[in-house]
């Protein structure tokens, strides 16, 4: 038997230690080719690019793996692999391992996630994880029996068309975390407070800034899964119709 | 009664035409105040800049609404302006209206709904608006009756918590437009094709093209509402969850 095709791609770049991480877990499992930024994209969600250009080049990096720097975001790789460097559809993309969280409403906001919703959009199975641990130096290795289990799983089972794997890993040692739970996105949103200040010469310019307020405390949220010491794996769709309200809407609108 | 109070963004920037257009329409409606991108944004979806700085500036243009120009995304200027210019919680954000349609998966790339999902995720009325010719110099007047009709009615009954409107305007004259339709999101994709081609130093480098595919005919779909001259409503939602799936994926991964 052949070993499965693997797209490995993320939104930290190409040269950061959670995308290295993932790559060495997928060398295990298959056959893989990376498709990264060349610079950080975080925070990127969905963005494409359509008013500037794209380059990229391949580079070497340690491992069997072919490695390619591309110059967009996470969902330009996705676009970019498929059209001009795979000659094959990949059984897999994986986007990742990002640093810090991406449960909750995180999903729409990241580059991570958004990688693996667009592979989604374009028909192919995909998954995105993320560690809450936004250190440069986090320890990934802890991620590694979880990460290789759910892809083994995905691979036997494929998820069904229009549906993509939304996966978070508490920042604990591997012997405290407790195990996989499905869950839901948690009702959840950042509270910003933009960080006011004042340049060389004296016009006001802001960070954004703010914290993460979680409204949603059903034990089936994924933010109280991770809370609870549990990978959280949430099923993430990207039809986006509120199928529920379309009744209601079509009395008042129509 | 006072005036129901109207934020009002866009993603082709503070000066596009649709965006005049858009503030004209609720000038007539309510209070408005314009936190729009200094500069175009298309396919930014729900990028937010966390990785520099943002600056404003308070700008002039006809009317009386008040108008900030901000350094960044369509997202981050909802952000900005709950935090930092309105003091006060607008009853309804609308954004547009768009140079182009955002329509069936359209939706996850476009800045201009990303906005209203920006504005959705904390807790506001929001609506995008698009019309589907790309020109800059398009004819928006036909939109006006449609939008006003739908302000309207939205702020009369306010959509619950956790949805906002797609909203998308065929190019026709408005005596053949049919009317409204509330629709879901089609399912549809971009198809790749970049554009390879050589920089005056030998380098390739690549243009983002493409063609979209429409795989959906059924006729709630809004992509067939709006090829039959209807202006489509698509109810929108940002908890991702495939609540469908779940159970599913319990027995295969926990």
């Amino acid at each position: 038997m052949s070993k499965p095709k693997i797209l490995v791609t993320n939104d930290d770049g190409i040269t950061a230690p959670g995308i290295r991480a993932l790559v060495s877990f997928m060398n295990e499992i298959g056959d893989v080719t990376v498709v990264a930024p060349n610079s950080p994209q975080s925070g990127k969600g969905h963005a494409i690019t359509i008013n500037s250009t794209l380059t990229f080049e391949e580079i070497t990096l340690e491992g069997p793996q072919r490695d390619y720097s591309l110059s967009g975001t996470p969902v330009d790789c996705v676009k970019f692999a498929l059209d001009k460097i795979l000659d094959y559809k990949p059984d897999l993309v994986v986007s990742g391992i990002n640093h810090g969280a991406n449960n909750s409403i995180n999903v729409i906001y990241s580059g991570t996630m958004s990688a693996a919703v667009e592979a989604g959009v374009e028909g192919l199975q995909a998954i995105g994880f993320s560690l809450l641990d936004y250190n440069w130096d986090a320890d990934f290795s802890q991620s590694k029996e979880f990460i290789q289990d759910i892809v083994r799983k995905i691979l036997a089972n494929p998820l069904p068309q229009g549906i993509v794997l939304n996966v978070n890993i508490p920042k604990l040692p591997a012997e405290e975390i407790k195990g996989i739970r499905v869950c839901k996105q948690a009702d959840a949103k950042w509270e910003e407070n933009f960080d006011e200040r004042i340049n060389p010469h004296g016009k006001k310019y802001y960070w954004l800034t703010g914290y993460f307020n979680n409204m949603d405390s059903s034990p089936d949220a994924d933010e109280n899964a991770l809370s609870n010491g549990y990978v959280s794996v949430v099923p993430v769709k990207f039809d986006l119709t509120a199928y529920e309200y379309i009744d209601v809407l079509k009395k008042s609108l129509e």
